[in-house]
């Protein structure tokens, strides 16, 4: 195979017309595909369907401490609850607060609630001007979607294969008191699919911010979703708390996980870790906001996982579905796209996504390709504030929701429209 | 029996001595009761076990469109769910959004939502000064602990037996633009336990409002919480949403349910019905709040309630457990306490509560003493905003939560601790 940009007009052209070949017969199949979104697939759901059977009796409806979990109560989660959140997270039950079905949603409301009442007593964000969050890009479109929401300048920093850019981050929270938070996902990024080097996590807990109610949104969102069994496949980070403490800023971090990707996507439950200090001030809106979540699913959920050792036996059978899809894409792409040189992407070692970095100004085109073969893809941009992707390149690829066959044909699709959208991209070049 | 009033100096002080030797009698047996909540008994809760088995194989967890309720998706509510909430609040599903566990929570949202973003593309709360709400008083406290801790003025409304005074709401609303909303629980009020007649819910729906974006925040939690089976026995409201579109405002109201008290207090499912036009301004911002809330709990309770038959059914099995209790301890009263002229209620015919007016200066008093002889009561002043009773008369009991053995005792107490109470303010008085 001879790279594109190495092919003459005339043999471009040649290429162009095949492809549009081969688009036309994926047209013409009429194919309904989706790689948009990291939703499990039903076969994963289906490895948590034990738990249903799990609290279906008084007796079993009732926490260690013999808290009744059908009635009002414990508005910051069961004890056990906080437990396993605590060895999911890898931090103390202290450190926990159990939430709802919905980690995007305890995110939402943390910043909602600085917007309105300020953090740890300081001045509520919302009235002290355009206040500012860091991105680092390609990141999670609904991070972004959250903060544009709630009326935050969003300010781009460069993701490196270690982490965000950590000389930008630490220059820019430096100088700057309006810039009040960055979202990171430090294991398996969304959609990199890189986890934060110790050096990084290291300079995030020791760097200077200009604004003491600076807070970094920790979404440990993959935290124990590998997609390998060997300790030497599986991605460790150092734990982010222990580290702000460590370097004199303990209230500095609020981390984020929950079951969704564990046990079930729409009825799983959440967690926040923080310190003492940052839980306190939670709390304190919290128990004017809600009594309490559904403790009857957060014992399922105690019930079913039991520990970390369960948890981790758990992903594995997640890894096992998982893990074939994504090495097939790999494989995929590995033999069709990257002799060409029209697209990379790092191989994930967990999580979610792979991220495609299609030739610049060509994301776009091709996910409109896709759609119009009747492949569904996150939109270009998506994975950007605002979703502007300055350079039209980033394509997010999400292998879990579709079956295998399904996720080989829309694969095939993808590769096409890579190749027809670079095509163009370099025809148009030579014009 | 001789009312206290009438008594001599003497007759007081003997009647003194009496009471405080029976007081002493509770505090030695070292009583731990509790009318402190509206938290449903134990046998309360077991009524819905048979949910906790309705959703728990593959099939069981779709949805009737096939939607997989373990996934994520649906963020405004399974069809079918909508369609139960819509029955139960007797309105359209077309009016309904279906949310988690706590209507409470829903109602922070609202409020959060408007100081935040506004209310249908009107400014901010948050940014046109220091707004209102009107609290019908004696109200509910976690209604009130919303708007305070959203740093909203609250002005108290005197409750009639018929709903809130609405010579005095009309005035408010026609001549103050910062004036935004009003709490309501229109039937079976928390805690007069009154509903509102039509003339009340016709006046809301017409009254001329000076702020554009004012809405009616009517929470009725107590909607098909009858005590009696016969139909002439319970009370009915005209709907709201109803009268408000008739009268040309149908963008006033925002209607909450939940089934907390209906299966599980703490693992119900929550709603809102309000106009189309509303709806669209609350999914706006909830689309970015969350991917969606648990549809199996929704799933669960459409398949153990069926619908509004089944609802009623359900209910009068809660009806029979709480009637007895509710209808001892006004028997009780009425023999212990009305006699002597030292306090009055409104008998119930729904709802959680009975709320007893106490000789004013006396509820604090009385609180006080049965909290010292081991019987945990609603604080006084709880529903009043910013928790001042002006008259310090007003004390809400709870009956749900004890069972019939412990409500009695509970109850003993209560009685001579108010007769003591009053006791000691007439001896005051006569000095």
């Amino acid at each position: 195979m001879k790279a594109y940009e190495q092919m003459t007009k005339e043999e471009l052209l040649q290429e162009q017309e095949k492809l549009q070949k081969e688009y036309k017969g994926f047209e013409e199949a009429g194919l309904k595909l989706n790689m948009a979104r990291g939703k499990p697939e039903s076969a994963q759901l289906d490895l948590s369907m034990p738990m249903m059977d799990l609290v279906d009796s008084k007796s079993s409806c009732l926490a260690e401490d013999g808290t009744d979990c059908r009635n009002y109560g414990e508005m910051d989660g069961l004890p056990e609850a906080k437990k396993l959140m605590a060895e999911i997270m890898e931090c103390e039950p202290e450190q926990v607060i159990v939430f709802g079905n919905a980690s995007l949603n305890v995110m939402f409301d943390s910043i909602a609630r600085a917007m309105i009442h300020g953090v740890c007593g300081g001045k509520p964000w919302g009235q002290q001007g355009k206040i500012k969050f860091l991105c680092p890009v390609p990141g999670y479109d609904r991070h972004f979607a959250v903060t544009e929401c709630l009326g935050i300048e969003m300010i781009n920093v460069p993701m490196n294969e270690d982490g965000p850019d950590m000389d930008m981050v630490e220059k820019l929270v430096a100088s700057d008191p309006l810039i009040k938070g960055i979202w990171c996902v430090p294991k398996y990024a969304n959609p990199t699919g890189i986890s934060y080097s110790d050096e990084v996590v290291r300079r995030f807990a020791k760097m200077k911010t200009a604004a003491d109610d600076f807070r970094i949104f920790w979404d440990n969102a993959y935290c124990v979703h590998h997609l390998y069994e060997e300790p030497e496949k599986q991605d460790k980070i150092l734990n982010i708390l222990d580290e702000c403490a460590k370097a004199g800023n303990p209230d500095r971090v609020l981390e984020f996980a929950s079951t969704s990707k564990i046990t079930f996507a729409g009825a799983g439950i959440s967690a926040m870790a923080a310190s003492e200090k940052n839980l306190e001030d939670v709390k304190k809106i919290m128990t004017i906001q809600t009594i309490g979540h559904d403790k009857l699913n957060q014992l399922r959920h105690v019930k079913f996982l039991k520990d970390r050792a369960g948890v981790d036996a758990h992903m594995m059978k997640h890894a096992a579905i998982m893990r074939p899809k994504f090495e097939k894409v790999e494989e995929m792409l590995a033999e069709e796209i990257t002799p060409l040189g029209i697209g990379s992407w790092i191989s994930p070692r967990g999580g979610y996504f792979i991220c495609f970095r299609a030739l610049p100004g060509c994301a776009k085109r091709i996910v409109a390709l896709a759609k119009g073969a009747g492949v569904v893809l996150t939109g270009a941009g998506a994975p950007f504030p605002y979703g502007k992707d300055p350079e039209d390149a980033v394509i997010r690829l999400a292998p879990s929701y579709p079956n295998m066959e399904e996720l080989v044909m829309a694969a095939k699709v993808f590769i096409c429209c890579v190749k027809l959208a670079s095509v163009e991209k370099l025809l148009a070049a030579k014009n």
